[in-house]
């Protein structure tokens, strides 16, 4: 059953993706966010050690309590922030209060075990996995890092050498902003030498 | 026309695909993995400072000195290994030779701009795009990390604030080994607490 969605290309389905910050109250059947973790665990991992783990948080207490920490962290983060990141924060109208953690219906939170090797690294690539399956299920999330994670760790009862990488909150859109522009490929893409443009392009 | 690609779903490119260390001589139009670039600049990007750099290298003295460079860095490497890292090369019979990095008709360098926010981790998760889509085109690859990536970017004279992510060989698959078992998804995936089950799995 969980292998009935689809069929849109890859490259389909990377260009309609987008970050969202606002999410409708509407639920949805959790088969879907299964149905992206079943994809994540897919990904290569260092020494195939899969150091990823999954909180799927979809208590409302717990969500207030995920959402106070981070904000408490945040704000510490905004007040000592200046220069470029703080000017696009405020173009991109960010700031520390985060509503996304409670408004939307589920939030999944993503660890990695850092005694393996390469274990951030191959957590974030499990995670683009789950952008792309989660765009398939009509579903949008964002990325988001909490300033300060290692405060924020202690809420779900996480052992210590585990990482907090990210709380993805995830559920149907109600983000009417259109997905941030994309650099040219050119501009990222170069043959053989840095610098030496790639014909095709 | 890069979008004619498709349409088998997320969740089974992810099962298909696995890491390949071996490859036919076949060449391929490079068009498939311009395909791949499309797809990975959608990522998102910490900030949206799409921090990633691709070199696609087909040159074969390039290449060559690609191996060099990596193989006595790995042979260094190598020497110094212990306890279960050893035994899972040994094992998986993974030595410093990477015959790979000139048997494959393509690499893809991976640099990452460490000035940005979440560089590493946007790299990544841009990378895991790039999985997906190179199965979804019949191409196969191995995110291959050289041991001491610092001392192997300077081959593609890169700026010092650029790290190396990954060397990625590219080609049709002529590897027969299976794909490494994945856990169960019960092992890696909690409810609202770390070690509280998900009931539906």
């Amino acid at each position: 059953m969980l292998e009935n969605y689809g069929t849109q290309n890859v490259l389909t389905l990377a260009k309609k993706r987008k970050s969202v910050r606002h999410f409708s109250k509407s639920s949805f059947p959790i088969d879907k966010v299964i149905y992206t973790l079943e994809v994540a665990v897919q990904a290569p991992s260092g020494a195939n050690r899969q150091p990823w783990k999954f909180i799927i948080v979809d208590d409302q207490i717990t969500k207030e309590n995920i959402r106070r920490m981070c904000e408490e962290q945040e704000k510490l983060f905004h007040e000592k922030v200046d220069g470029n990141l703080k000017s696009w924060f405020k173009t991109k109208n960010i700031s520390y209060n985060k509503p996304f953690l409670t408004e939307a219906p589920l939030l999944l939170a993503v660890f990695s075990d850092q005694r393996q090797p390469y274990a951030t690294e191959s957590t974030w690539l499990a995670i683009g996995y789950i952008l792309l399956s989660l765009e398939e299920v009509s579903l949008s999330t964002l990325t988001y890092t909490p300033s300060y994670p290692e405060r924020v760790k202690a809420i779900f009862g996480v052992p210590e050498y585990y990482k907090l990488e990210a709380i993805m909150p995830i559920g149907y859109s109600e983000d009417s902003k259109p997905k941030e522009p994309r650099k040219p490929l050119k501009d990222s893409v170069y043959r053989n030498f840095w610098g030496h443009p790639l014909e095709n392009l």
